[in-house]
Parts: structure tokens; sequence; C-alpha cells
């Protein structure tokens, strides 16, 4: 990935400290001995499939607890990751996790509505948080999170992994060291079919909304951290729904745009009907491109100069190491803080505003 | 491409007789001894540089004439093309044409803003015309020409050469034999950079518009043969202008949404600042994808599944033998008919409509 200690650093400035985790870890670090203990709050198929595997492989940060509220899962969780008794809580008991020394991180992945009253409990109970994305259903919510773990001391991050893969690292330097020019448009769409239609996705009362919250959202940051300002307008159209009483609550399909100060603007899809997946930037002199660009392997990256060779990593090691780096070294991971997840969640009700006035959405991220 | 006889019977019934022309070029053909003439309306870039070699390559139809307005072309026209002088015109004598049989085609490679009155006086000249897309700068213009024609008792075909074009029938395939599902989502973009400040196609005077009416169109037809229906409503933006002097005649990016009666609906960006050029269908059990879709060779079509190794063809050859054919038999090529571009054009003013008023547009096509 990094040719040169001249683009490693270009890199380090920009990503923050969180993404030395990724090309330091090998090299000694003073805090390298300390292993901090992470407890993962919520035991769905992202904790199960995803963020404990990847807890085998992080060097800075290991899995010590478990809170749920399905007693039935415990017995698996504690055979496969040795999690002792004394580390194991339920939503009633969860704030006793306040005495518990082994356990420095805790990892919010319930669904969307509940994510800003366990990261509250969380940093009240002196623990730094890393919730997943959304950071919250609203921008109020991810204010008062944000409050609540600076008053706390502690750190709050969001599950943006893909700050940390080297797919998007790649992409972001394209951008900032304009390989092909100035990127003057950005197209991101991320949807796909949702089966199930009893899942929490597609009740409001949990998710806070449909695919825009769900998946629209890595679009939205995709679009940001390529073009790298902040957007100061957004419109954006709702699709009539092809399946109403499936998606009587959320949304089915929408598109919206996004106009940057610099004057690149961004056209984006996001959906619960089909799978479409990709970050697409065209520049002055060229175009560059991720598909499957926001799953969680299989990307693929090329330019109008042809495919790059890039090696896929753990983008959820990579992401709680740097994470767990940046807490270490007390470094706050500014590409992926609680100030970041809520840039998200002001475009989000800008889109959700837009969409309900029909017009143009002045945004004040 | 066509894997069995039935197959090849269900493209050419989508495709109207037009698409014969591709398939069965080798074969015997009561009228195939007769080549059809075909005068040049105007000698610019795609006349000289695509639509010229290409008529080397076609079996129906031949280059017998050129129409110009600058004399000094004439020479190295005549050498090349072994044009007699005879059939060799301006504009101002440009109806003399009436009376030359060995011209039965004239095709209309002029500024946009004159494909109207060339197309009519063609007609009226007793020549079948072919029209460079968009077929006009108006709705009103468009149906003039298709009376025209309809007057004259001849035929009428846009230069919609993508009809022929063995990706894109791959394309058609995909969706009308449903491959993967019902199609319900398809992205299409089309733009370019657009160099000198001083081309006809930034003076709304020749060009009618901007990236909507030069390669935007490229976009909606792609999603209008994808989906299979019309589109019963359309929204639209244009994004502010960061060049305002070069492009202050006619729209420098902008974005729409289509929405289908059967559910479906699509997203589309087209621009003059940056290359972006894709038609992708999202369907209910996977996705298939041209890049590259509208240029004049270098597509590259792919599915979930992997790309896919279809041989490209010579893309105007195959347009206007296909339209030559049709002219032989008789049997209007309704893929590329006036009718055709017509229903481009009603997208189009449905665009600048929605993009004017801030509002969702009814289309009636």
């Amino acid at each position: 990935m990094f040719h040169s200690r001249r683009k490693f650093l270009q890199y380090s400035a920009y990503m923050g400290a969180g993404a030395l985790a990724m090309p330091l870890a090998g090299m000694a670090f003073p805090s390298q001995q300390k292993k901090l203990g992470i407890a993962l709050v919520g035991l769905g198929g992202y904790a199960t499939n995803q963020l404990a595997p990847a807890l085998m492989q992080t060097q800075h940060i290991e899995l010590r607890g478990i809170v749920t509220g399905t007693p039935s899962k415990i017995p698996q969780w504690q055979e496969k990751y040795k999690i002792p008794e004394k580390n194991i809580y339920n939503y009633g008991n969860f704030d006793e996790i306040a005495d518990n020394k082994d356990i420095d991180v805790v990892y919010i992945v319930l669904p969307n509505s509940m994510h800003a009253e366990y990261t509250i409990r969380g940093a009240k109970a002196g623990k730094h948080v890393i919730c997943e994305k959304p950071m919250s259903v609203s921008v109020k919510e991810g204010e008062e999170m944000i409050a609540a773990c600076k008053k706390a001391g502690k750190q709050l991050a969001i599950g943006y992994r893909l700050h940390y893969d080297p797919f998007h690292l790649e992409f972001i330097r394209h951008s900032r060291e304009q390989v092909f020019g100035k990127v003057l448009a950005v197209e991101a769409s991320d949807g796909f079919r949702a089966g199930d239609p009893n899942q929490w996705r597609l009740k409001k009362a949990l998710s806070g909304g449909g695919p825009l919250m769900d998946v629209g959202i890595y679009a939205i940051q995709g679009t940001r951290y390529t073009i790298g300002e902040e957007p100061i307008a957004v419109t954006a159209q709702e699709f009539p729904k092809t399946m109403p009483e499936k998606f009587k609550d959320v949304e089915e399909s929408l598109a919206w745009q996004l106009y940057f100060p610099g004057g690149a603007v961004s056209n984006s899809f996001s959906t619960y009907t089909t799978n479409v997946n990709r970050l697409f930037a065209g520049a002055e002199k060229g175009w560059f491109e991720i598909n499957n660009a926001f799953g969680y392997s299989g990307q693929q990256m090329r330019t109008n100069k042809g495919p790059l060779q890039i090696t896929p990593i753990n983008q959820q090691a990579a992401h709680m190491d740097g994470v767990a780096l940046s807490i270490l070294q007390n470094k706050p991971a500014n590409n992926v803080s609680g100030e970041e997840g809520l840039r998200d969640m002001k475009v989000i009700e800008g889109i959700y505003e837009a969409i309900a006035s029909g017009k143009k959405v002045d945004l004040k991220i």
C-alpha cells in the first residue's frame, strides 16, 4: 500500500492517529504491551459473524465481555471466546460494567434507535465507546452522545471500518494527491434486496429509517471523504414503493445529490430492492472507482488506466485496532469520531427534509 | 451472440427489422444485390472519423455524396471516397439532390438545431433520412420531422447506433429474458470534459442544450430500452456552474430520475466537466453493467457473475446497414425510428421542465 514514508505520512496526516493501526501494526509502540478489553453490546449477525471473529486478529484490543438480552446465546459465546461469567451482562445490569476493570471499551451493535441510550450509558459507566453506524437516528441524539462521552472523558468512535480499508485509503489518496486532477463528480450507491419482512431494519422505531440509514450512509461517507469537503446543500427524491406493505414504515428506494463548496457534486442511490454498491470519482483527467465498495470484502478498485492490485485486509480488525491505538495513545481517531458520525446524520436529516419539502435544503455541517 | 434461432427471433421481434442487418449480414436477401446510396450532410468530426470510414464496411449502403458549406474540405473527400462532382452539394443547392438518383438516403450530421430543417428538406427532396441524435432541439420540431417524412413516404431513422451494438443487445437480452429476474433500478450516466470553449456544443442556438442534449440522451435511451417501458414521471436537478463563463449558454452538469409504471426507477448524471459513461441494471437476483457504455468502442459488459466476452463490431456500419435493410425491405426500423427519437425528446423536455419548476413532472410518452 505505502510506497514511501512520505506517502505514509500523508495518509497519517489525513486519517488521524487511528490509521496508524494498519500500516504500523508490526512496529513497537510504547503502549503495545497492553491490550484493551472490549465488550460487544448486542449479539446479532454483525457481532457474531464479523466483529467477534475479527477480534481474534486484533493486536491492541481483545474480546473480554458480552452484553445480550438472549441468555440462550451465552453458552456458545463463552465456549468459543472463553468469556468469564463475570464479564457477561444483560440490558438490565449493563450499567454495572462500570465496576469491571477488564472492559475498557464497549461496542454498541444494537438496532439504530438503541445506539444513543447504550452509548450514553457506556460513557457514564466510564467506558470508551465504539458505536455502529448510523451513530443515532437523529442529529439531536448524536449531539447528546458526543456530549456524554466528552463529559466522561472517554472516546466515541463510529463503526466506519472503511476508513481503515486499503481500497478506500487508496481511493482517498487518488483524490487528495489529485492523481487525475481535481475530483469534480462522485457517484456513490449502496443497496441490497431486503429479504425477511420481519427484520428490525424495516421497523422505523428500531432503524430510524430505511436503506438511507442502513447502507446509504456509506454512500454519504464515501462521497464526503472522496471530495474532502462538507456539502453545503442537498436535493433528494424518494421513489414510489413497489412493496408498500413491506415498506410501510421506511423508504424503499431514494436518490440524493450533494453540492460542495468547491463546485464538486455527487449523485447517489440507495434501495432495499436490488444490489447496487459502488463508489466512483470523476476527475479532470480521469476517473477511479471501487466496485462492491461498501461490503465487508470483495472490493475491486480500478481507474481509467486499468485495475489496481490491492491486498484486502480484515476491515473490522483494522478498524478496532485503529480505534484501540487511538485510545492507548489518547489521540482521538478523528476519521471515525462521533463528530464525524454527526456530520453524516446532518446529511441524512437534510435528505429526509429535502424529500419531505421537495426543495433543495441548505446544510450546515 | 445468438445462441439459437429462438433467441434470435426474440431479438428481431424486439429490435424491429433493422436488427436483421447484423446477424444475417451474410445471408441472401432478395434485395441484397442493390446497395443504397447515401449522402452525408455535414462533414464534421463524426462524419469524417466515424461515418465515412464505417461506410467502407457496409453491405447494403455506400457513400455516394456529400453536402458541405466548406469547399476546402471537398478535394480530400473526393480523393478518399471517389465522390463524383455531381454528388457534391452545399447548403444553398441542397434541395437539388431531389433530382439525383444516386442518392437514396441523406444522413444529417449537422449541429442539433439544424436537424429539423435538413431532415424536412431531405424528405421533401424524396430521400430517406437518417438524423443524428438528438433528433431535434424540441418535441415540436421532432413531430414536424416525422410528419414531413411520412408525407413524403420516406423513412426517418435516428442515429441510435447502440441498438445494433452486441453489448447493448446482450444487455437488453438480460433484461427481457430476466436473466437475474425483473430489472428494478437503472443507473445510467454519460459525460465528458468539454475542451474547446468555442465549440458549437456550448452554443444553445446550435446545440439546443448542454450535456443532456449531447450525451445524456444516451443515458435516457439506455434506461428506456433496459427497462422496456415508458417513464411516467421525471425529477431533475441542475448543478451550479463551476465555469459560468464557459457554460453561460447551456447546463454544465445535471442529474435526473425516471419513474416507470411497473415500479422500476432510474438515476442518471450527465456533465461536461468529467468522464462518466456507464449503464447499470439492478435486478431481483443480480446485476449487469456495461462500462464505457455509450462510446464508439471500448464497451465492457459484466454481471455479478463476472465479465462477458463479447466481440465488438463497427457500430456505425451495423447501424447504417440495419437502416438500409429496413428501407430495402420497406419495414421501418422501429428501434431507431423518428417516433423513438421523439420519445427521448419528450423526456428531455420533461427534464428541463423539472429543473425549471423544481417539481416532479408527469410524462406522456
